[in-house]
C-alpha cells in the first residue's frame, strides 16, 4: 500500500471527512482524481467533469449531512467522487469492480443518490419538487442541486430557475463553472459568466439577482478550504441562493485541463497512447457526412451544419467547425432551440442540417411536431446512435423511431448503406417540401453501386429480391440482419424469401404490401429500436383485416441498464435461430 | 356606415397606415378593438391579447416592411389585429366571415404571417433561424419576434433569448408585457419584469442586459405615437435588443381590464349576458377532480394540485387554489419543469396530481420519459381534452396516446366514465410504484355503481359482455361508441358480439385477448386519437402471428385544421355503418 493512498483508506462515508484536516482533505481530492484517471483510462466515461468536482463534493459531504440533505446532480456525469465518497469506492479502487456502479447517480445504488439522472438541465426542476415536498411535510433538511454552466443553457434548467426563484425557503444552487460546456459554451448565459468570472462575481447587471436569487461568488472553486467556508455559510439558509463556483475542468491530469473537449467523455486508453491518429482514408458516417457538408458549402449552397452541445459525437473537430465557419451552428445545450431555429432556418431558404444523438432528440417532440412538422419545414436532422445497446439506462438509443415517426408531414428515413445515406441526405437538402429525418447507421456498410432513387416519391420500399412464403422488411441498420435471415431460412427451410429495405419509417409502401398477398403467408419486420409505436406494428395493422401473418422484431419497451448486446438480442429474439423457431410455429 | 368605422375603410394593408395622422392611428386602434370584441363574443376566441396589442401592432406595421421585414408572433393568439390590418379585415368585419381565418397566424392566408404557431414560447427561436438565414444569404430585412410576459417562462424561449443574444445582426425582440399569462404569472421572471416595470425599466440587475441585449423599456404601450418613435429608432438596428413595452391587457372592455383572467379565451355570449353561472349541483370532471383534491387536503394527504398557466382549463378558479393554499402550485408556462417538479414531489412522499392539455404534454416528452418514468416516480398526470376534435392544426389532442403510452413504466389508463374516474385517481395517488397518467374525458358518463377495481393489478382489462365471433375493445371516451356498435352488430348481423372495455392503454391483457382466440374470429380497437403509434396497433401486433383478423379505429396521422367533426369521424370511418360495412369485408 502506497502512503497515497493512506487517506482514502480513512473514508468509506461522508463522516468520516469530519475527522480529516484541511490538508487531508486536499489530498484526498488529488488521490480520487487518481483513482478517477485510472479507472476512465480503463473503461472509458467521462473524465474532465469528475476531475474537476472532486474539492466541492469533498466540501459539500463535509458540510452537509447526505442523505438526510440532499443533492441532485446535473446529468450526474460528474459523481464518481460522490460515488466514491458515499461508500463505493471499491467500484474505483478495483478494477474488477469497475462496472460495478454506474457513472451516473442511481438510487438502487445508494441512499445518497436521489434521482437516475443522464440528461442535462433537470437537476434544479427535480429539486424544486424535493423542496416543495419538503416544506409540505414539515422537513428541515437542505437541497442542494448543482448544476453545471453547460447545462445551464438548457430549457428546462431556466424554467427551474424561474421557480427555484420564489421559493422563499432552503434552496441553494451550486453552479459548477468550468467554462465549458462539452464543447465551447455558447451563448448571452455564456458570456454572462464569463463576466462574472472576471469581476469575481460582482458586476453591473447580474443575471441571478435578476431573477430574485442570492447569490455568492467562489473564485477557489477547487480549494476544499474555500469551499467548506462558504458552504457553512449557506447551510440551513431559508431563501434560494445560487453559489458560482469556479472549477478547473480536469484538473490533475494536464492533458485534459488544456484539451477539454476531448477529455470531457473519452474512450479507454489515452493514457500512454499516442494520438488517436485517425487514418487519413478512414471512412465512417461522420467522415463522410462532414465531406458532404464542405462540398456543398464549397459550392455556395446555404448549408448551415447544427448541432446542440455535442459536435464530438459527430466528428465535428475544430478543423471542420473552422471550415464551416459561420455556417456552423453551435446552439449549445438546447435541442427546442436547435429544431425551432433549424425550421426558421429552413424557412428562409438556408439549408439547415441538424445532428442530435438518439437519446437527446427526446427533448424535441412538441418541436419537431408545431415548430417544424405544422410548417413543413425543409430542414434535415439527422439522428445518430440509434439502435439497441449496451448504453446506461439514461442513454438508450432505442425511442426514437417511436417517438419521430408517429408526428404527421415528417419524413423519417432509413438508410441500410452509405450510397443510399449520400443519396437521401442530399436529397433532403435539396428539396422544399419536406422535413426530413434521416436514422444514421452506426456501422458503414456499401452497397457497391450508386444509388438512383428519387426520394421524392414517398414511402416506395425498395424490392430486394423477390421470392415466397415468407417476407422480411429489413430496416436500416436492421437489413443486414434481414439477408442473415434470408439466408437461415433458405437454409433451415428452403424457403426463397422476399428481402425488402423499406428505406421509408414514416409511411407504408400499400401497393407492395397488397401485392405481397398473392403468395406470401408471413411478413416479418426487424427494426433497431422499440417495438411500440414502432416501425413493425404499423405494418401489423396494415395486414390487420388480411390473412397475413405478421411477426414484429424490436426491442421491448423497457428502460435496459448496461445490459449486454447479446443478451438483449436474446431476450427481444433478434437472432435467426429464435426466429427461425417462430417462423415453424407460425407456419405450421 | 357610422363614422367610428371610417378609419379602417382606408385601410386595407400596411402601407395604407402612413397616409394616417396620430389621431387616425389611434382610433384605429379603437375600431380594431370594437371589431374584435363584436366576433370573439359571436364565435369565441382570444379576447385579452388581442385588446392589449392593437397599438402596438399598428406601430410595427406602420414603422416595419413586412413581409420583407418579418414578425414572429408567440402563441400568434395576439394576431388579430395583424389580421386586420394585413387584409383579411372582412374576416372581422362580417360576421359571415368570422370563420373565414384562423386565430392563429397561418403561411397560407397570407405572406404576412410567417409560422403557423400556437404553443408558447417558440417566436425567438423560430425568429432566430429567420435571421441567421438573413445573415448568410446576404439580406437585409429587420427579423421582430414579439413574446409576452407569460410565454417568457418557457424553456424553449429562453434556450432562444440565450441564441438571440449572440447574433451579432439585427435581432428585435419586443416583449409585450400586460402583467399576465394566462391566470397570474408565476416566477423570478414575472418578479423580474414586475421591478423593471415599477421602475420604469431602470433597475439594479436588468436581466436582459445581463444576458448581452440590448434594452428598451416603453412605459406607454398602448400609445401609437409612443411606439412609432420607438420602433423607428430600433429599426435596421445591428445587434440585438430587447424592446420591453408595458400594455393593458383586455384594453378598451373594462370587464376584461379588470378581470383578465377569464377574458384571456373566451366563449362566445360574454356581452349583455349575465355571469356564468354554473349551477351549485353541476357536475363535470372539473368539479369532482376540485372536489376530490380538496377532500384529500383536508383528510391531511400531502396532495398537490399543480399546472402549468392555464388553472381554467381544469376549473381551478381563485377560489379552489385559495382552499389549496400552498398545495396548489402554478409553474407558469414551463411543462418540462412541471413534470421534472412533480417527480421531485412524488419522490419525497408528497402527492402532486398535475394537470395538462393533451396538446401541452407534447412539452414534456423527455421530462416524462427521464425525469418521471426512469425513476418510478409516483406522481398523477391528468391529461385534459384527449380525442377528436375540431380544433385549429395547432391546439390538436390526437397525440398524446402515441406519445406517452410508448414511454417504459409509464401506466397510463383510459377511465370510462366517473366512478372508474375516481377510483383511478384515489389509486393513482395513494401508490408509490408507478408515474401514472389519466385520460379525463370530456364528456361525464355513469356507470351507475361504484368501482372496486383493483388498478395495482396492471393491465387488466374488464370483460364487459362475454359474447362471440366478434370483439370490440373501447377505449376510454370511444367505450360509449362501442357500446353503439356492438348494438348495431346485434341489429345488422345477428352476432353478440364481445365487449370489453381496457382501461390499460400501456398494456396488453394477454390472458384475455389469448382467450377471444376460441370463439372470436374479429377484434375491433376505437381509440379517441391517432392511430400511428396507438393502442390498437399493440392489439394488432399481439394478434399479428395468429388467425385473428383485427381493425384499428381511431385518428389519421394528420394535422387537421377545423375541420367539423362529423366530416373527421367519417374520413376516420368512426362511424356504426361504416365500420359494419368493414366488418361484413373482414367476415365474408
Amino acid at each position: 500500500m502506497t502512503t497515497t493512498a493512506s487517506i482514502l483508506e480513512m473514508v468509506n462515508s461522508p463522516e468520516d471527512l469530519r475527522k480529516l484536516n484541511m490538508e487531508e482533505l486536499n489530498l484526498l481530492a488529488d488521490e480520487m482524481r487518481e483513482l478517477i484517471i485510472n479507472k476512465v483510462n480503463t473503461i472509458g466515461g467521462h473524465l474532465g467533469p469528475n476531475l474537476g468536482i472532486a474539492e466541492a463534493t469533498i466540501a459539500l459531504h463535509y458540510v452537509f449531512n447526505s442523505p438526510v440533505d440532499k443533492f441532485v446532480f446535473d446529468i450526474s456525469h460528474q459523481c464518481y467522487p460522490h460515488k466514491i465518497i458515499t461508500g463505493r469506492k471499491e467500484g474505483f479502487t478495483n478494477p474488477e469492480n469497475y462496472h460495478k456502479y454506474t457513472g451516473f447517480t442511481a438510487p438502487e445504488e445508494s441512499a445518497h443518490d436521489i434521482f437516475k439522472i443522464g440528461h442535462t438541465s433537470t437537476s434544479v426542476s427535480l429539486a424544486t419538487g424535493l423542496a416543495k415536498a419538503r416544506d409540505l411535510t414539515g422537513g428541515k433538511e437542505n437541497i442542494i442541486a448543482l448544476i453545471g454552466d453547460g447545462s445551464l443553457t438548457g430549457g428546462e434548467a431556466l424554467e427551474g430557475l424561474n421557480n427555484a426563484a420564489v421559493l422563499n425557503s432552503n434552496f441553494i444552487i451550486v453552479l459548477n463553472d468550468n467554462d465549458m460546456s462539452i464543447a465551447e459554451n455558447q451563448g448571452g448565459i455564456c458570456e454572462m459568466l464569463t463576466e462574472l468570472r472576471e469581476h469575481n462575481g460582482k458586476v453591473e447587471n447580474n443575471f441571478f439577482k435578476a431573477l430574485g436569487f442570492d447569490y455568492i461568488y467562489v473564485d477557489k472553486g477547487n480549494d476544499v478550504e474555500t469551499l467548506i467556508n462558504v458552504f457553512q455559510k449557506v447551510k440551513d439558509i431559508d431563501h434560494p441562493i445560487v453559489v458560482h463556483i469556479h472549477t478547473l475542468k480536469g484538473k490533475g491530469y494536464k492533458p485534459a485541463e488544456i484539451n477539454k473537449e476531448p477529455f470531457h467523455w473519452t474512450l479507454p486508453g489515452f493514457m500512454g497512447a499516442k494520438d488517436n491518429q485517425i487514418p487519413a482514408n478512414y471512412e465512417d458516417y461522420n467522415s463522410v457526412t462532414k465531406d458532404y457538408l464542405l462540398n456543398k458549402l464549397n459550392e455556395g449552397m446555404p448549408i448551415v451544419a447544427m448541432n446542440a452541445a455535442t459536435p464530438g459525437v459527430f466528428g465535428f473537430d475544430k478543423e471542420f467547425r473552422n471550415k464551416m465557419g459561420s455556417h456552423y451552428i453551435d446552439v449549445g445545450i438546447a435541442e427546442q432551440q436547435a429544431v425551432a431555429m433549424a425550421s426558421g432556418l429552413a424557412k428562409e431558404g438556408a439549408k439547415p442540417v441538424l445532428c442530435v444523438m438518439s437519446s437527446f432528440i427526446q427533448r424535441t417532440y412538441d418541436q419537431l411536431s408545431q415548430d417544424l412538422a405544422l410548417n413543413n419545414s425543409p430542414a434535415t436532422i439527422l439522428i445518430y446512435w440509434g439502435g439497441i445497446s449496451e448504453a446506461d439506462c439514461t442513454h438508450l438509443c432505442t425511442f426514437d423511431i417511436s417517438m419521430i415517426s408517429n408526428i404527421p408531414n415528417m419524413v423519417y428515413l432509413a438508410p441500410t448503406c452509405k450510397e443510399e445515406y449520400l443519396k437521401m441526405l442530399d436529397w433532403s437538402v435539396k428539396q422544399n417540401e419536406h422535413p426530413v429525418v434521416i436514422r444514421v447507421p452506426f456501422t458503414m456498410t456499401y452497397m457497391g453501386y450508386e444509388d438512383t432513387t428519387d426520394y421524392s416519391v414517398i414511402n416506395k420500399y425498395k424490392m430486394i429480391e423477390q421470392g415466397n412464403e415468407i417476407a422480411i422488411l429489413g430496416l436500416g441498420a436492421f437489413f443486414e440482419n434481414a439477408k442473415t435471415l434470408k439466408q437461415a431460412i433458405k437454409n433451415e427451410l428452403g424457403i426463397d424469401a422476399t428481402l425488402i429495405n423499406p428505406r421509408f419509417i414514416t409511411g407504408i409502401d400499400k401497393e407492395m404490401m397488397n401485392s405481397l398477398k398473392s403468395n406470401h403467408k408471413l411478413v416479418i419486420t426487424l427494426e433497431d429500436g422499440e417495438l411500440d409505436g414502432g416501425f413493425g406494428e404499423k405494418i401489423s395493422r396494415f395486414y390487420g383485416d388480411s390473412d397475413m401473418k405478421v411477426l414484429n422484431y424490436g426491442s421491448f419497451k423497457e428502460f435496459t441498464d448496461r445490459v449486454p448486446i447479446s443478451e438483449l438480442y436474446s431476450r427481444y429474439r433478434l437472432t435467426p435461430e429464435l426466429i427461425l423457431e417462430d417462423i415453424k410455429r407460425v407456419l405450421k
